[in-house]
């Protein structure tokens, strides 16, 4: 019997020996392995958080003591050790267990997002809690050393130094590149502290005179604690930890159970905020992943893959920057997710990888545009949520030219519910200025972002789907900025926005089936509206948009609001995400699920149109109502 | 002859004598006390920042060097020594000086924004433009002590820690409270700099040996960057800047002119990025300003303070506070302009106040609830736009029980572009299970409060206007969650939301004189649309909303669609604030500038009516079309 059968919770693994618990790391790292590149996910991060996760669960008694995983894509060996073993095949499936902590699935499960950055606020909060509430519990947090550049998480070192007080632990899990080699004076600080060799040997000097656990208690760490403060000018450069006030305990082996645990006790028993520098490698124990210096085992697709809408943007991106030298790229931690690489390997003089930091992203791009130039920001839609003021006041209201190019957008399916980029189109309504497009295919992508490119005295902002990237769909036609690419009739008039436009046409055709005469137009860029869509929208019965963005202030909103302004009184329907969290599934199942189908939009539409019809053949029932 | 008046720009600063400048310093003082006392402004701010302003101005070569200002507040002697003394009568009047640096004013000024923490950001970018286009220019970022504990900071510091040839000095400008006294760690790492006595004792020794002025350029600093270095163990704690990579200079004297520009000198002659500390004493100069312990001359206004929106809500949460042990409050440095000092002092254990970082006050919040408590977090409107994601995901997704007070909500005026509160209810409306209440006056305030409070399975958001307090207007009836406030008919249902209710109430007057019959709701939970409003709809010739938020997105969108979707086709206008920065002026005069007065809303609203009853006495001229 495999020891990790016998684990149904973290009492389980407590009464454990030595031997068991090195064996159930192994077959722990080779269900991962199995597992993840079947179902895909995040296999690097997991592999090299097993020795973390036993050691916390072990010191620590979850759910009293909290447990926090920033990012939760690290909590797979959580999931596997809190009674989820069985159904850890399941994961990222429909109706499956979620790639990210889940609340619904497990009580030990506190914090369900899987925005990087985000634990330590999260746990300064659960600690001063359980201190007014005047319980003794602690929290918990590991959090990646990519995600220290994070400007949430130096928010929250800052409050944490200041509360001397608090039960609250962090692990920082330092493998030197979170989604790849971790930028910044930061990392340049945490390598000097890991690398050290003087500090290393000080540590093993401290070792063998006190035996194998440095740390055993509160009086020991102060022993250690002073040691280590006496022999400070031995250790340069000083831990900038210690001096917002933070006592930092590390660095120790990641991968080391017993040194782990006897940080973690010692931290446990401070009384008091800690830091534990714990370096690990990512993709431990398999050679495979330790080995991937592109990172490309960080998250794991089970499946071949074919040209995606990244790609376009990716070549098109090169080939602007030949002709074009004032064009620069940023990137958010994403250079290869968001398809900038290659600019990166022919341009390495004008691309910037700024760290998690995506306020810092956006609000460097003004200052770069302020200085000449026009930077291209590629981000996950998804991430652009934790930039709104800058785009707002940094780009827009100082009229910068700089071209935001949102990768992900829409309905992304399987990575849950805080990655779908349902709400970049809102945000982007609100920005004054800020010209908006949505490319409905390859062909698109390439000639809007020539056309973004181009606009050099406020922001522009592209944003496509996750994944393959559509057929291209020929226009039949061109009005104003609009793209005509069905003409049936006048019956409805079909906006497809990006790649609904695709839906839209699937739409149309059931409506020609069914004898309705169908319009279906791209508007290329749906901000600002287009006047010319306002007058075409007073020749037919029914105006209706289909978009994957949320409904709360999206497209649909403003071409409403501009028909209404205009006083245009066509009968209006806004087809889009309902604005809900929605549960992992596949892309195709969540649209689905949601309605947001060729198949459902038609049958609606049909409807509605049937009754209008009806309501027009019968006499006039509303009796002292204009406009019915 | 005063010297401020031969000074017509930066390169007449260079010519004066050491005298001449003694006196500017002076006469600048006097003018912002004479001034700010009357036009209102940021006074504190700028009697410590004369001295820095002009040593800035003596080394570097604006415009040609970039001089940032974070919080664009502390701009106003820059003003004063860029042509701009003459008309400095005028700041903050409609037509007038902004209050802050203005491209419009000025080829001086570059950022215009006066949300904190951004200037490194953009003196990043700036600089890093400058490298790629070979040009030799420096880039100056003066950035308070206060700005730097918000996030955004610490990832532009991480970047430009990494970014070893840029052309870039930012300097500290350390009052030891930007606001009020600074919070966390770093605000103790700072004050460790500023106040070890070592440390000063070393300077005067080496400024002994070496004369007057310490730094004399780039051989010299590298020797006191030497000798400081070799003292290292004298000087505890060793400072984090240069653990992050970044060349430090400091403290100096802030008020210093000599030691100043001798520091300014030899940072800019480095050849990569230097921070120079400079220690400051807010409102230096003034003695009733530099006593101001409570800080109130951070920001003067000029005329008496009668109670405000913020006042009514500080006494109810006091009430409120005594009978709910569970109920803490949150604040990002806005503990007294919130309202919330006197929670702070009656309940000092269950107050949070966590400096400029509102993302990690949103998510601590997040964490508050998790464990047990009912937090509510006071910020003004505008600022929930930097942690829009946390609201999202930290607080919504988690089903969190925070309650979000948003002041200052609506047009705010003479704060400028930046300050207006006109996304707060965009964005709430893109948050699933969010319910936002607006209230139209002091009662609501306390009666939505109360609500709020009770709400424990997710976010809750109040947000009231700024300034006094608007007279209760009792309701007539209620019809679910809303409030019916005035009925004489059925042709118009006007929604006033807010402090707009009052505004509804103005157009209900002038409706009924010219004969029409209108009612006036107050729907008070704004999110979700109640059903009530939608079911009260259908019985209108029109309905008309009413808010001082951005139209985009806004209440109006949201109750239009919920009209949609239930097949509800009264025709629909929504007043709000257009989608455009708007020019600095008093509230009243915004308001009639962009047409959201009791007398534009009634005059458009009979036009429409007048012409649809004109419509109806018409043949039907649309032919073909149903529903007109």
């Amino acid at each position: 019997m495999r020891v990790l059968e016998t684990v149904e919770g973290p009492a389980d693994l407590k009464k454990l020996t030595d031997q068991q618990l090195t064996d159930l790391a192994t077959e722990i790292r080779d269900v991962l392995v199995e597992t993840v590149t079947r179902t895909g996910g995040h296999l690097g991060p997991n592999l090299g958080m097993v020795e973390i996760t036993l050691a916390m669960h072990r010191v620590f008694d979850s759910p009293r003591d909290r447990l926090l995983f920033d990012i939760g894509h690290q909590a797979y060996v959580h999931k596997l050790v809190t009674g989820r073993a069985k159904e850890f095949g399941t994961l990222r499936q429909q109706g499956g267990l979620s790639g990210y902590p889940s609340q619904a699935e497990s009580e030990h499960d506190v914090i369900e997002n899987c925005h990087a950055s985000t634990a330590l606020s999260y746990a300064d909060g659960l600690a001063k809690a359980y201190r007014v509430r005047g319980e003794d519990r602690h929290v918990v947090a590991v959090i990646g050393d990519g995600a220290l550049t994070g400007g949430m998480a130096w928010e929250a070192l800052n409050n944490i130094a200041a509360a001397k007080d608090l039960n609250l632990v962090i692990i920082v899990n330092d493998n030197g590149r979170s989604y790849s080699p971790t930028v910044g004076g930061l990392a340049t600080h945490l390598t000097s502290l890991r690398t050290n060799p003087r500090y290393e040997k000080v540590l093993d000097l401290i070792k063998k005179n006190l035996g194998r656990t440095p740390y055993v208690g509160p009086p020991m760490y102060e022993v250690l604690h002073g040691v280590k403060k006496g022999l400070k000018d031995m250790l340069a450069p000083q831990g900038m930890f210690e001096d917002l006030g933070l006592k930092y305990v590390g660095p120790v082996d990641g991968h080391d159970r017993h040194a782990l645990e006897d940080a973690l006790r010692s931290a446990k028993a401070f009384g008091g905020p800690v830091i534990v520098h714990a370096v690990t490698k990512k993709g431990f124990g398999y050679a495979a992943a330790e080995q991937d210096e592109e990172d490309n085992l960080h998250q794991i697709r089970p499946v071949n893959k074919p040209r995606g809408w990244t790609d376009v943007f990716s070549d098109e991106l090169v080939k602007i920057g030949h002709r074009r030298p004032d064009v620069v790229a940023i990137t958010a931690a994403m250079l290869h997710p968001t398809g900038l690489a290659p600019f990166a390997e022919e341009f390495p003089d004008r691309i910037f990888d700024v760290g998690i930091a995506e306020q810092h992203a956006v609000t460097s791009a003004a200052g770069l545009a302020l200085g000449g130039l026009h930077p291209v920001v590629g981000l996950y839609s998804t991430f652009l949520n934790r930039a709104f003021d800058q785009l707002l006041l940094d780009v827009a209201l100082h009229k910068c030219g700089v071209t935001f190019v949102l990768d992900r957008a829409g309905v992304t399916g399987d990575d849950g519910p805080t990655h779908n980029g349902i709400y970049d189109m809102s945000l982007a309504n609100l920005v004054p200025g800020l010209r908006l497009a949505a490319p409905r295919d390859g062909k698109r992508v390439q000639e809007l972002l020539n056309e973004a490119i181009e606009i050099d005295d406020g922001p522009t902002a592209l944003r496509y789907a996750k994944g393959e990237v559509f057929p291209d769909i020929e226009a039949i036609d061109r009005v104003g900025q609009i793209d005509v690419l069905h003409r049936s009739g006048k019956d409805v008039l079909l906006v497809g926005i990006g790649s609904m436009a695709a839906t839209a046409m699937d739409v149309a055709q059931r409506l020609d089936a069914h004898g309705f005469g169908v319009t279906v137009v791209d508007p290329r860029w749906v901000k600002p509206v287009d006047p010319q869509l306002v007058e075409l929208a007073k020749d037919f019965e029914l105006v209706a948009t289909i978009e994957d963005n949320g409904r709360a202030g999206g497209c649909g909103t403003t071409i409403a609001q501009a028909l209404r302004d205009a006083g245009v009184e066509t009968p209006f329907r806004d087809f889009g995400v309902p604005q809900e969290f929605l549960e992992h599934a596949k892309r195709a199942a969540v649209l689905q699920a949601i309605g947001l189908t060729g198949q459902e939009v038609a049958r609606e539409i049909t409807e509605q149109l049937t009754q209008r019809v009806a309501a027009l053949s019968e006499p006039d029932t509303a009796g002292d109502r204009p406009g019915t």
